[in-house]
């Protein structure tokens, strides 16, 4: 889980570069995904919500990919969130969500 | 789930004097809290997560009250989502959620 | 219209300690509400929406004030923006918004 | 104009697999649009300048391109919008939304 | 620097009930303000214009009076920072700030 | 300083389009930048930041690259801005800006 973005080259250029700022985002991913009360998948259902109220694209990407394969989330479950996100955050974001779900499944 | 703010003052008058536009957002919310897939707890979780990721105040402690109240939501399963909310928005929209937390369960 | 925030104690200590800031801002917002192809009344409706896409309480309260009184933009007319608001910005965007639009016609 | 969006293949992928959630969309589409007050026109001129304010692209390009269709928006009609987003959103918006107007009609 | 914000009660409470998600604020905040390349001063600058570029009334207020008493920063050049926040988030952000500033000050 | 998005080539049709905005949009950058107390490197890293704290790709590779040839701010200096977007926004703008400036300097 918490080491979704850490394939990512810039992620390896900072831990070569400023190891510090490095290890200090990863204790902190650590501490966040501690599933101390919620399990992990619903953790990364929220985290998945989360980033597809922002613009950013790379961010909803790889937050869904992410939970897809370490938590075995499901297209169906992802669209239930999906529904929260046109509810809170209004119909572009559900929109640019539900483009980069469909080009990850379909 | 579905009457969350449908107790407020503002949506009473807006059901007499726009009842096309209140019924329209009772139907998008019951559509959104299908508890299709997701289970409503797990819903109401993530939308308690997304108000925290932004900056309305009343929102925030809307949906945590609703969820204390509905699905027995409890401090400790909001203190795991604000974790995530340190992570995806930062720390001022952390602590604005924690303080708004603690005026409820302190 | 371009005197709407310009009677605010803060913009007054503004005017006073920082004339150049101050005259530009006045400037800025002239040349904002030119009226030159929309009309102002519907830049007026425009800054309106775009402000309850925020969670700046002062700043929607200001901006449908001012629009009202400058402009006789009805109740009617800003519930028709807020539909809108509704589908950009989600609920509780809108549910905000109302209930400052309330707070002023009730 | 409630068809907006619905051309897309992702909105057909949803109409299929899962017809309640799309119907609802496209109901509170036509709530919103009502033309119930405002007119058709200035609705869609505030839904660009609302989109404007995010960093959304596709849904920036997508409501100019509607609403130069629908409704015989010009680009000086998109200019007189985006002096209001410089105004409450700030610059970068503004030279976003620029560019996306300059690539649409130049 | 690192102790603005432990001083709060919820903050309080939270190093009482949850001491490893505190214990993680306070290593993420060494690491963010570490002054290792530009001095303190400045990244409380950056600090102050970040959450004034949102509509977080206590944190603007918060950062502001931090920055003040860590760092001496004046009133003088927490206006510069606000001319950045006008150009590069808006008229509302930056009548905001200046109204918190002004009720600092003034 | 000021020049630095009026090479781009929207910029160049607004400027012969609509010479009124232009010429306004001039005004608030040199408003802005006018190094009056704090220094203009100080101010640019400061909206480097800012820009960070948002989704718009284009607006923090502009930022960055403009700072650096203006201002000669090195990428351990940007670093050190993006501790801070780390702590104030979160991790997916961390995340984005730091892919932005690797893009730029690697």
């Amino acid at each position: 889980m918490k080491n979704e973005k850490f394939m990512s080259e810039s992620m390896q250029y900072l831990k070569e570069d400023y190891s510090d700022l490095y290890e200090g985002i990863v204790q902190l991913n650590d501490n966040v995904f501690s599933g101390k009360v919620l399990d992990v998948k619903t953790q990364k259902l929220i985290a998945i919500a989360m980033v597809c109220g922002t613009s950013d694209d790379r961010a909803i990407k790889a937050q869904m990919i992410n939970g897809m394969k370490t938590c075995d989330i499901s297209a169906e479950e992802i669209i239930d969130v999906l529904r929260i996100v046109l509810l809170i955050s209004g119909k572009p974001a559900f929109t640019k969500s539900l483009e980069i779900l469909y080009s990850i499944v379909k």
